[in-house]
């Protein structure tokens, strides 16, 4: 990964802040012949609008996306069939009033990104997030949407497992429930909904927030992907989900827990399947071994921190080097967590897309 | 990243596996002028092989590094200075007697990646690890000598926290007990040693093993390294820091934990210094902000699974499908993680030199 | 460079082809700071349609550049002041009436792409030249725009000094007749224009076509920019001279006559100056030496092959297999070597732009 | 392709200057599975020693080849087999005595890189020719040996065709004389050699030096590699050739020709042979078209230019700005592109090898 690319030979390389007039990508290296349509895209994209719930700060943008080059479209009028020439797509921004950012575009907000831009460009766009913004994680997910459709028989899916001190109950893992309309947390389990509301509902109006931990479990991925040290495909999976906002912490299975158990307890037992396939008896190793899939499910789960955009009072300096207090005015999302779900999904499905394609370079199989 | 190279402008490529002839890395990139010798790079190796305790295997390896290009020798003939071309690095293994691998040759070792080599190449060197051997970490080490050379000021450190079930006392924190020879488990509480060493024992005497947690302390990072959202110096680092043997999760500053508490606890709040520059009140961060460094301590931390070498019967599968039971013979190391410390070092200053080379680049600063 | 991207620092990834709704590139690695207008753009996009001629074909399409991101506007309103983030540039097809393709879509025209296209990929946009199309250059030439800004003094600029049979007289050279309202072919000298129009008015009338032969001159480029063997300044001009459409060879200083003329003729001679750099006594090197830029004149030259769209009916198959003759209807641009300037220009002045970022990461300078 | 590596999924990083101990290459990428002996490496190294000819000098290293990492040794204990990891090679250098380089060190060789070498990087390794030196590029033609087994039925030659102003007869074009004992110029025209012969005892005899244009013919390159204008295949040969010491210009097909002839000339007409598969009826593209391999023979020309190392003085600066007249002592090199064919063709062999794997991962063919 280096500068604004990701990926080897499927390559998306993004653009756009929240305030200019557009952002989007242009994904590189897709084979030609991957087949879908303008709905499959746009699906994955109003996932990152939850439940229309009041847990979500609403945005009026559409994120109406537009699929620029590297396609013809099918006899039906809808199918659009890649050409394997890189296929750009554009999200307009509808709303780009600037509204009057005033003192705030000043000021650094403590743990946001704004003292560090400041250091390291010697100038910003003060407006929204700058590349930072949310609004950039719709480029991601709309080429998560053609990676999806590149490795056949392959699903990745996410969940919201934790929202601040309060977690699910996995005996309760339903993948079903995540798309319920009564679902507006990416829970896989109907019993935390309610706990998760007045949690967050008590977050919300003290006017703090609080992050989460989430989930993205990959079915289908064929075993051998990947490379033994470098090019690991958890390595690029976890480097994939760092490169999101707000992220802090990533982990492949069972993760950090590896470091508490024994040997024996950590290692996956093999046996043979009655269909010639090896059965893993358990998955610790979280579908990787050596940094190559081995052909179990690949989990990866990653921590979001809470938004530091709250009501409160923060001490902060500005431009001037003055001491100043901070606080965030308006709306505010007491806990970005929950889109990240989506987007963990898709940068995911990115990793194992290439990963794809540089195996089937390498070994022609 | 991508194949067996890492880093955009201080790029390092290994190869060579644990029963080949040698092994070693190529530096490409690094600036003329840059001054070390071969003790700076011996003495980081060295620091694999800890405390000669009876808690890590002991290699009859001597681990001699040279030097074969990219140097010219200084008039004291001890200093060598990088002249801007690829440096060259090599370690002939000393010992290459295959022993008998007999059966375990055709067996998958759970939790290892024998079966994943297999599926991915259809072959495999099966004599040690193959690139997946521990030693293949000796071209890293070699690799970050160089890279903490390269960054005025800067200081990669880094310790044991946690083994298996047991963690240090961090109100105990000394760096200077580290390199202490009392002090075979890399840990910075002098208290934990007799804790760790009672705890491996029994690990090691029951034919067990355990995996650790170790962190990466950065100092004297410059403020502005890094990017906003790809090429994230944090993202840079988790991917380095999962590039490396049996590590299953990486955090950055505070890492989970930021998902479990408020966001008025987790950002870090600034007033300004006397000397004109701003002042953390806290480093949850870890020293990076929307990708970019701050000029805090660069923070990260990594679990390392237990080594699935362990003297217990497992069920597993060979080559013929057939199902067996496989259990390590000999010597084993109770607690891989140990080693992993140096490791850790020098992929986070790898990370961080090579981002500083980018971010001079970029911005001429 | 590889897939749609060029460039190592400055990196420039184009999409789009001539017959979807737009086209585009994306500039990241610019440097924060630089400031440029929508004119500095377009004025070079312009240059793409010189003299309204009667030997260019006439596209209705205002090639009017957008930018969508990594700027900020200064307060005059009108100068944009790069972020460091992305720079989305996007032209848009006003005229995508698709006319009837009809058999031509089945056909193979000779000396086209059409054959290897359907070859690699199974499948093509029979509308236009796909990614082949003149159109696409309109990217390198807006991302060429902002290349020219980024090394202070750098000057690129380019003229043909031949026409198929016919050659400039090179003691008539003068820069300034290339901007010329008389001069439709990027000729720097004036007694060449009426034998070139003569020239390919004849072509034009006989409905064949002819190729040309293009230089490129930048001065003000800094010594020490490239590398010894691989990632030589020259070696990456020829690159991105070659990816340009229907060149077919590459010539760096006296190119291909080095061949012929004896070490002593070639080996350019130094003194030096009052000023206390070095003078060559002469520039056969075309300023560079062992990869690296010396401080001369840095010269390169490139071939265009004929287009292949003529009014004779050629020998070819179609899709089925069948023998065909092949005719290309309608207005043809007997030269299309003379819109070939202004993308050279812009293709060498983004190698320049990408070693000066790169020269100044290794080195600091 | 970028500092010391080449290609993207098969990748060559060469490190090594002359008056080191050791120069090599690791090639990364390679498939598993792919046979070769240490012959078939050594004999490619080999024809680097053309004829132990008069005309060229001779070095007293054996250049003999070690492979120390990325295969196992098949039953037959010769046959070397890849194992997908990184292969490492390794040329020790024999002679490492220091000469005198004296004031020679001090002064920079007209034609030479060594003022752009000081100017980079404030310093360089004035023994030898450093990262210039030819014999780096035994690296290339170890690595060309490894790429030409991994396309099935591919064969890539090289032929001198001119020399300074005496050119081949190509109506005697005979591949199998190049490898004749009374052929020390590596030309295809047995005509030639005394023409050649006594033309280079003058050149020899007058202490000057001469260039050479080399063609390269890959046979057997399966239509579909490239890609249409970046990562063109025609592009990725002219950047490999031209990153070889002292060439200065490359050409494709008929090149330069090309922009002299008329469409009609140029383009290679098609018909349908008998075998189903199209029969081009000329092939002035280097069986090239539009980035694409057409599946004729790829032919691309290089020059390079007489060394500049001669026997008359010549006037340059030294390291302290004085005007002084340099001259070549000892033996020297009159024509340095005859080494030059080998070096050529392992460089085409290694962008094909390339391209394959890139094609089969983009494509599944």
């Amino acid at each position: 990964m280096s500068h604004n690319t990701f990926g080897h030979l499927f390559r998306v390389t993004t653009w756009g802040e929240s305030h200019g007039p557009a952002l989007g990508c242009v994904v590189d290296g897709c084979p030609p012949g991957i087949r879908f349509t303008l709905k499959d895209i746009q699906d994955e994209l109003d996932k990152r609008k939850p439940g229309q719930s009041r847990f979500v700060t609403q945005r009026r943008e559409p994120d109406e996306v537009k699929v620029l080059s590297g396609v013809i479209t099918d006899e039906d009028g809808e199918t659009l069939i890649s050409t394997g020439t890189p296929i750009s797509m554009m999200i307009e921004n509808v709303d780009q009033r600037s509204k009057d950012y005033g003192e705030i575009a000043r000021q650094y907000r403590p743990g946001h990104a704004d003292y560090a831009y400041d250091v390291k460009y010697g100038l910003r766009d003060h407006r929204g997030g700058g590349r930072s913004s949310a609004r950039e994680t719709a480029s991601r997910v709309a080429a998560g949407a053609i990676a999806r459709k590149i490795v056949p028989g392959l699903v990745v899916r996410g969940a919201l497992v934790s929202m601040g001190v309060k977690s699910i109950d996995r005996a309760n893992w339903d993948w079903d429930f995540i798309g319920s309309a009564e679902n507006p947390f990416f829970t896989p389990d109907a019993g935390s909904v309610q706990v998760f509301a007045d949690y967050l509902d008590g977050i919300r109006k003290s006017g703090s927030s609080v992050g989460a931990v989430i989930e993205i479990v990959a079915e289908g991925v064929p075993a051998g992907l990947g490379a033994p040290i470098y090019a690991k495909l958890d390595q690029d999976i976890a480097s994939n989900l760092m490169s999101i906002n707000a992220v802090k912490g990533v982990e492949i299975g069972n993760g950090f827990e590896a470091a508490r158990i024994s040997g024996e307890e950590n290692a996956d037992e093999m046996r043979m399947g009655n269909d010639g396939q090896p059965i893993f008896l358990s998955n610790n190793a979280g579908g990787i071994l050596g940094g190559i899939s081995t052909g179990q499910d690949v989990i990866a789960r990653f921590a979001v921190k809470p938004t530091s955009s709250i009501l409160t009072p923060r001490k902060s300096i500005d431009k001037d080097g003055k001491d100043v207090d901070v606080m965030t005015k308006g709306r505010h999302d007491p806990c970005v967590g929950i889109r990240a779900v989506p987007i963990g999904e898709a940068m995911v499905a990115c990793a194992i897309a290439d990963h794809y394609l540089r195996h089937r370079g390498q070994t022609g199989r």
